[in-house]
C-alpha cells in the first residue's frame, strides 16, 4: 500500500551512493522539521554495524532512535540528547531491523547464519504498520522521513535492491547527491534507476564541497529536468576532544536546520509545497478528467466527477492499482492512507502478464528506445523484431506459420489477418469477369455468434451485429455465424450448453440427451477438453452434420473461418465447446482436402483464422489454443499479453501460401498495410523479454501446483503421450464452491480467467446486475485498516464479472481475492 | 559513426565510479591480448591529471602513451615499459585530449579559462579517426580499447555527460564494477544508466573483494541479465622501494594476463566471442529476415536476400540510422567500419520529431513504466493521460475543442474521428423510418483526391479508391472527392496548378489565366499561404462556384468533410492550394450557418475533420495547420510526431457538440471504441515530454534562423498583427537551385518536409524513376572513407523523392542533404 496523508507528509530518503551524507541531512532534515514546530517521524526501516561501535562521525550505517520527546540524531546513533531550539514539534525515532555487521544487509544476514532473513512483504509491511500507526495516533500529524541504507540499489535483508523492495510504498522521494570525485555520475545514475522504477524524486540535496564542484554541474543539470538542488556546507573537520566534538557537530545542525538562508528551512518549505501540489493534483484529477477527456466505451452521463466514481490511479505495481480516493471506505479513518490497492481484477483490459511496473520489462524497453528510438520497417530490419518473430515462428507458430506480419493491437492484426485471407481466397477461387471487385466486397466469413475481433470497422464487419448493441454507422456484418454451444459449471458439475437451433438439430437427428451430453467423466473439465476423444462422440457426428447442413444454405460467398478459440472474451466470456470449434475447422477444411501428399505451409477450403488476442501467450494456460483444439490455423494474431501490458503491439501470423498469395511482380500486389510504428523496437523489445520470463514461468512451482490440482501433474501437456490437460490459477475447491451458491448461475475458468454468471433474471449484456451485486467488492477486506488489505478493481460484461490474474501472481494474491468473491456472494 | 570491424575487436571500457580499477583493468585487458599474440590499440579520449605528479598507484585518470613496440601500461602513466612475455603483439598507446588539473574534465576545461573546450562533435571524430587509421594501417588487426574518464556519466570536456556524448559510437562496452560498500548500488545503477542508452554491455568485471564480497551479489544478479562476470585479485599494497614496488606490480599484471585460469585471459575468449558473434548475427540478418518477416508496402519479389537490398538496423542516434553493409561502399576499403551512417529521410515512415535514441524521451517512457506500466483507461485517470489532454485543448485545440479520446495510431484515430461524426451528423439530421440503418451504412464523406487515413478498413473508406492502387477486398469507397488544386515550385517560382476540370470551370465562368494566378508576389511562398488574403481574389470566387456546383450534383448523402490540410502525405506528397480547402470548409458549414449568438463548442452544415496525423505537430513549421487555414476543424487527429517518434500514439480531438452526441442514458450511446492499451502511460508520457522539448525549439536560434530566411522575421506566427507566415527547414537558396534543375519537375517545401518529383515522363505512382534517378544518394558522400561522413535513407512515392527533417535536425546536417542531392540531381 502507497503511503499518502492529507496531515503526514513522508519522505523517503535514497543516497546515490554509500557515505554520501544521508544521516547527516536525515538529522538535519528532522530537526529543520522540528524547528518549523512538526511533529516528525523519522525511521531508518534497515540498519546494520554495531551501533557500541560506532562513534565515527562518518560512519553511515548507524542511526539512533529513542522514544524521548526530543532528540538530537547524531551519526553517533547512540547518542540521544536534547537539542536546545525554540518551539520544537516531538520527534519520534525508530529502527525496525538492525544488523551488526557493518556490510550490506544481505551479507549481514548471510553472516549471522541466515536466520534473521526478512522477506521484502515483512520489511515493507513493517514500515505501513509503523507509518500508519504513526499517522492514526496523536501526535501523527507533521514530517516523516524514512532514510534507506547505503544507495539507491544496496541490498535489502532477503537480497533484493531497495528501489525494487519499498516500491510498493511509492514514497516521493529526497536524493542524497554525492559531492566525491566521480559522484556527479553516481548522483545522475542514481537518479536514473530511481526514474525507471517510477520514484518521485522531489529534491536533490548535496554537500556543497568546492573542489570537485559537483553541485555546480549537478544543480543545471537537474534543473532542466525540474529537480530543485540544494546544498548545504559538509559537516565540521573531526575535533581531538569528544565534548569539543559534538559541540562542533551541534553548531554545524543547528545552522544548517533553523531558519536561515544558507540551510534547509527552504528546503522543508519546498517538500511541503510538493506534498500540498500533489494532493491538490490528485484532488483536481476527477473534475479535470470528467470534462475533458472522452473515455472509451463509457457512457458519460453515468460517470459523476468524484474520485468515488473516477478511478484515480496514482501508480501501479505488481496485480495493484494504487488508487487515489478521498472519501474513505466504511471502517476507515480519516488518517488511513488517502491511496488503496486494489487487485487490477481486468488485469487492466485483459493486457497484464507479468503484472505492473516489472522492471525487466521496463529495462527492456529502455534498453531498445537507447538503441533506436523506433526505425522505420519496409525493407528493414532490426533484431528485437527478427527475434520476436523467430520467437513466436517456434512458439505458436510451430509447425505452420512461416510468416510474422506487425501492427499495433488487435484490431489492426485482424484487419491485416482478414486481407490476407479474402486475398488468399480470391486468388485462389477466381471468378472471371469479376472485375470491379464487386463479388470481393461482398464475400462474408464465418464465425461464431458473440465474437468480437476490435473496433476498427474492418474488424466489426467480421462479426456479427447481434442485438445491435454493438454497431456504428458504418459496420456491414460480411458473413454468417454460428450460435455456438458453450461450456459452463453450475452446482460443481461441468455442462454443455446447446443453442436451440443445435439442440433441435439433435433431436431431429435422433441423438439422445444423454449421448449428446457424454463426454467421459461428467465432472472433469478435462473430460470436456479432451476434443480428440470426443471427435467419436455422437454430439461431434451432431455438431458436423449442422455445420454441414447449415453451410448447405448459406447465401453469401465465404472465404474464411475466423475464430476466437476457446473463450469469446468481449461478447461475453463465452467458453465455447471446443468440440465445435474443432469440427467446425475439419469441415470446411474438407471441402478442398489436400490433393499432394506435402502439405507443408499450405492451406484448404477456406483460410482459418484463430483470433487469439485474448486467449493467447498463456492466458488461457496454453501458449496457444490450438494446442487444445488439436488443429493449426491458416493465419493467427496475437497481441495484449505478447507485449507484457506495457505498450501495445501485435502479430499476424501466416502460412507460406498465404503469403505468396501477394507476391507479385507489381507493387500493389504487396499488402499495403502499414502503421508507422510497424515493428517498433520497444515494443518488440519488450515481448522478447515477456517470452523469455513466461518460459521461465511455465517451470515455476507456482504453475506446478496449480496444474496438479486441477490434473493431478504438474505438467500440462505432454508432446509423448500427445495429452494436453486444462487448469486454472483458480482453485477447484474456490470454483466448486462458487458454482454451487444460489446468487451465481454459472462459472467458468480456465488459465488466468475465472468468469461468473451473475442470476439477473435474464436480462443480458444491457443489465447491471452483476455489477451491482458485485460492488462490495470494491472495498477492502472486512480488516480495512490493516496494512495488509486491498480492494478488487473489476470489470463486468451484462450479467457477467469476470477477474483476470497475472501469469506470476502469488498464489497468496489469488486466495485472497477468491476469498473476498466468496464473502459477497455467499449474501449475509 | 559507429565502429564494427571484422579485423578489429573495439571495446569501451566504463568505470562503476571513478577509483575502481578501471586503468588496472585497462592494462591488464591490453596486455592479455598482447599475450595471446593481438595487436592492440589502446585509446584515451580524455584524460585529467598532470602525470608529472600521478605516481601514485590508484590515480585514476592518468595514462600511459607510447609508441614502443611493447610497454607496459601501469596507473603511473609516464612509466613505458617493455613487459617481457612470450609471443607477443604489437601495442600501441594513445590519449587524445589532456587536461592537467585532477578533476572532471568539463571542470578542468573551465579551470583553464574555458580555451580548451572540446565539443562532442570534435571528441568523438578524433576517436573516429583514430581508432579509422588504426584499423586501416597494416598492424590494425587485433583488439582496440577505448578507456572512458571517471563513471559512466561523468562530464566530458564540453560538459554533456560521456554516455550521451560517446554514444555515436555505439562500441559494445566493458563495465567495471565497485567492488567497495556501495558499490552493488552504483554498479547496477550504472548498467542502467547504459541500457538506457542502448549500450550493448558485454562484460562486467571488477575486484575479488573479499569483505564486501560485492562480486557474489553482482555475479547472480547480472546472470538473471545474461551479463557474465570475471574476478580478478585487486592490486598488491604499495611498497615503500619504489622499485620493489614496480616488481610487485609487474608481477600481478603477469598473473591476470598471462594465460591462467584465474586471469583475464578467459575475458579475452569471451570478448572475442561476443563480437564474432555480433558479426555473425548481422551477417545472417538478412536471410533470417528474408524469409520469416512479412514487411507492411513491400512486395517481397523485388527484394534481395542481402544486405544492399535489405537495411540492417543495428543502432540509430539523431538523425541517423547506423546500417551494417558488409557490401562496402564504392570507394571505401575492406578495412572501413561495417556500419555506416545514413541520414533518415523519410524520419522513420514520418514519425520522427527530436531524432532517435532522445535520451529525455527514453527516461520519460521509463519512468512512466516504472510507475504505472499499462492501466486501464475506461473510466480511470492518470496524470501522463490527463496532462497530455489539457496540453492539446490548449494546444491545437485550443478555442474549438473540448474533448480528447485517445486510440494506438492514426488509422484508428482517424476511425474514431469517422465514427463521431457521422454519429453527429445523423444525430442532427435523423430521418423518420430509417429504423435499421442502412442510410447510416450508406453515408458518404467529402475529401479531396489523393487523400489518405490509414488502412484499417473504415478508414480507406474514407478515401477515394483512385487508380485501384491502394485498395483492397472489403475496400468500398463512401463519398466524393475534389481533384484539388496543387502548389509546386518550379523555375523558382510558386505555381498553382488547376486540375483539369476546375480549370474547364475557371475558362466557362470568364475568370482568365492572370486572375486565377494572382496571388499577389507571385515568386513568394507567403502571398500563396495568405488565404486571408486571397479569399477576396477571382480564384476564390471560382473555388466556391465550383465547389458549390459540384456539390449540388452529389447523389451520396455526405455526412462529413474529411481533409488533409496543406499536404496530403501518402497521396503523393501533394501540397493543396490552402485557399481551395479554407473555401470548401467555408461552403460546407455556411449551408447550415450558426443561428445563436454563441458558437462555443457547436459546429455547422457538416462535421469539418482534420487529418493531421502527417502535418500536426510543427511538421510543416506550424502547431495546427489551422492557423494557416484560418479555420478550425470540428474534430481533428493527432499522431505519428506526437509521441516524439518512440511509440505509437493517437489522439482525436473534438467539440462539445460532437461530445454531446454520444451521451444519453443507453450504454450502447457511448462511443464503443476501444483498444486495450488505450491512453497507456509510457506514449502519454513520451508525448508530454516531446511537447515539452518542441516548445522550447520554437523559440530556438535554429528556428529563428529558419524563419528569417523564410520570412525576414524570426517568428512565423503574430497574434497581434494576425499575420501567419510559413517556413523551412530547408534553404531557400537550396530550393530555388534545386527547383531549376532538368531533372527536376517540380519542387515543394513546408517545415519539415522537402518534395522533389522527377521528371519521369508521367509514369506516376507506380513509377520508380524518382527511385532510380535518386539512388546515388543513398551512399557516402565523394569523400567515403572521411568519418564525417553519411549516406542518406530516402523512401520515394512514385515519381516523387521527399526528405524529411527533424524538429531538431542542425542546419549543418541539413546543408550536408541538400549538398548531396543537388550533387545527384545536377548529374554528370
Amino acid at each position: 500500500m502507497a503511503l499518502l496523508y492529507r496531515h503526514l507528509r513522508v519522505h523517503q530518503i535514497f543516497g546515490a551512493n554509500t557515505d554520501v551524507g544521508k544521516t547527516v541531512f536525515a538529522t538535519a532534515l528532522v530537526r529543520a522539521s522540528a524547528h518549523r514546530g512538526h511533529n516528525v517521524l523519522y525511521l531508518k526501516p534497515v540498519s546494520t554495524g554495531d551501533i557500541r561501535d560506532a562513534d565515527d562521525l562518518y560512519g553511515c550505517c548507524v542511526v539512533s532512535f529513542a522514544q524521548s520527546l526530543q532528540i538530537l540524531i547524531t551519526p553517533w546513533g547512540s547518542h540521544v540528547r536534547r537539542f536546545t531550539g525554540g518551539s520544537s514539534g516531538r520527534v519520534e525515532a525508530d529502527c525496525l531491523f538492525r544488523y551488526n555487521e557493518p556490510v550490506s544487509p544481505h551479507l549481514a544476514v548471510l553472516r549471522q547464519g541466515g536466520s534473521d532473513q526478512v522477506s521484502d512483504g515483512v520489511l515493507v509491511n513493517a514500515i505501513i504498520n509503523r507509518v500508519s500507526s504513526y499517522a492514526r495516533n496523536g501526535s501523527g500529524a507533521g514530517h516523516a522521513y524514512v532514510e534507506t541504507a547505503g544507495g539507491v540499489h544496496s541490498p535489502t535483508p532477503s537480497g533484493s535492491t531497495q528501489l525494487d523492495a519499498y516500491r510498493p510504498l511509492f514514497l516521493p522521494t529526497i536524493l542524497i547527491g554525492d559531492p566525491r570525485l566521480g559522484g556527479i555520475s553516481s548522483t545522475i545514475s542514481a537518479y536514473e534507476s530511481l526514474s525507471l522504477r517510477g520514484y518521485i524524486v522531489d529534491v536533490l540535496l548535496l554537500f556543497r564541497e568546492d573542489y570537485y564542484q559537483n553541485w555546480g554541474y549537478l544543480t543545471s543539470y537537474f534543473a532542466e529536468r525540474g529537480v530543485s538542488v540544494t546544498t548545504i556546507p559538509p559537516p565540521p573537520t573531526r575535533l581531538s576532544s569528544r565534548e569539543e566534538d559534538i559541540a562542533s557537530l551541534e553548531d554545524y545542525y543547528k545552522g544548517i536546520s533553523e531558519p536561515n538562508p544558507s540551510g534547509l528551512s527552504e528546503v522543508i518549505a519546498q517538500l511541503t509545497g510538493r506534498h500540498k501540489s500533489r494532493l491538490d493534483e490528485l484532488d483536481s484529477m476527477p473534475a479535470r478528467t470528467h470534462t475533458q477527456i472522452w473515455w472509451p466505451f463509457v457512457q458519460h452521463s453515468s460517470v459523476q466527477s468524484n474520485s468515488k466514481s473516477i478511478s484515480v490511479i496514482d501508480s501501479a505495481h505488481k496485480d495493484h492499482f494504487s488508487i487515489y480516493n478521498d472519501d474513505h471506505a466504511p471502517g476507515s479513518e480519516e488518517t488511513d492512507s488517502l491511496l488503496g490497492y486494489k487487485f487490477d481484477g481486468s488485469a487492466s483490459w485483459w493486457t497484464q502478464t507479468l503484472g505492473h511496473s516489472n522492471p525487466t520489462l521496463t529495462l527492456a524497453a529502455a534498453r531498445a528506445a537507447g538503441r533506436y528510438g523506433h526505425v522505420l520497417f519496409p525493407q528493414s530490419t532490426h533484431l528485437p523484431a527478427l527475434n520476436l518473430a523467430e520467437t513466436l515462428l517456434a512458439g505458436p507458430g510451430k509447425g505452420w506459420a512461416s510468416r510474422v506480419f506487425y501492427t499495433d493491437n488487435g484490431s489492426t492484426g485482424m484487419e491485416v489477418a482478414l486481407k490476407m485471407a479474402l486475398r488468399a481466397y480470391t486468388k485462389k477461387y477466381p471468378v472471371e469477369g469479376d472485375t470491379k471487385g464487386d463479388r470481393a466486397k461482398r464475400l462474408g466469413v464465418l464465425g461464431l455468434k458473440g465474437s468480437y475481433h476490435g473496433d476498427t470497422i474492418g474488424a466489426m464487419n467480421a462479426c456479427d451485429a447481434g442485438d445491435g448493441v454493438y454497431t456504428c454507422e458504418w459496420h456491414e456484418s460480411k458473413g454468417f455465424w454460428f450460435d455456438p454451444p458453450s461450456l459452463k459449471i453450475r452446482e460443481g458439475r461441468i455442462n454443455i450448453t446447446l443453442p436451440p437451433s443445435l439442440r433441435e438439430f439433435a433431436s431431429r437427428s435422433r441423438v439422445g440427451e444423454e449421448d449428446i451430453m457424454w463426454v467421459g467423466a461428467r465432472d472433469s473439465l478435462n473430460a470436456v477438453y479432451d476434443v480428440e476423444r470426443r471427435l467419436g462422440t455422437a454430439l461431434a457426428q451432431v455438431y458436423r452434420k449442422f455445420i454441414e447442413h447449415s453451410l448447405g444454405n448459406i447465401k453469401t460467398e465465404i472465404a474464411a473461418l475466423v475464430l476466437e478459440p476457446l473463450v469469446m472474451g468481449a461478447g461475453g466470456m463465452i467458453f465455447v465447446d471446443p468440440l465445435f470449434q474443432r469440427v467446425l475447422v475439419d469441415v470446411v477444411r474438407s471441402r478442398s482436402p489436400p490433393t499432394k501428399p506435402s502439405t507443408e505451409g499450405r492451406w484448404y477450403g477456406i483460410p482459418v483464422i484463430f483470433d487469439e488476442v485474448f486467449v493467447g501467450t498463456y492466458r488461457v494456460g496454453h501458449q496457444t489454443a490450438s494446442t487444445v483444439l488439436g488443429v493449426h490455423p491458416d493465419i493467427a494474431v496475437y497481441a495484449k499479453m505478447l507485449s507484457g501490458g506495457l505498450v501495445p503491439l501485435a502479430t499476424t501470423l501466416a502460412k507460406e501460401e498465404i503469403f505468396e498469395a501477394f507476391v507479385g511482380k507489381r507493387k500493389e500486389q504487396a499488402l499495403l498495410h502499414g502503421h508507422s510504428y510497424t515493428a517498433y523496437p520497444v515494443a518488440c523489445e519488450v515481448a522478447n523479454e515477456t517470452l523469455k520470463q513466461v518460459e521461465k514461468l511455465t517451470e515455476s512451482k507456482g504453475w506446478g501446483d496449480a496444474r496438479k490440482k486441477w490434473t493431478g501433474e504438474a505438467v500440462s501437456e505432454d508432446p509423448a503421450k500427445g495429452t494436453t490437460r486444462v487448469w486454472s490459477f483458480w482453485d477447484p475447491e474456490f470454483v466448486d464452491e462458487l458454482s454451487k451458491l444460489e446468487l451465481v448461475k454459472a462459472v467458468m475458468t480456465l488459465g488466468c480467467v475465472l468468469a461468473i454468471e451473475i442470476d439477473d433474471g435474464g436480462r443480458g449484456y444491457r443489465s447491471t446486475a452483476a455489477r451491482e451485486i458485485l460492488d462490495p467488492i470494491r472495498d477492502s477486506d472486512p480488516s480495512p485498516t490493516s496494512p495488509y488489505s486491498f480492494g478488487i478493481h473489476f470489470r463486468t460484461l451484462g450479467d457477467l464479472g469476470y477477474f483476470i490474474t497475472n501469469l506470476n501472481s502469488e498464489r497468496q494474491v489469488i486466495a485472497k481475492v477468491e476469498k473476498r468473491i466468496l464473502e459477497v456472494l455467499r449474501g449475509p
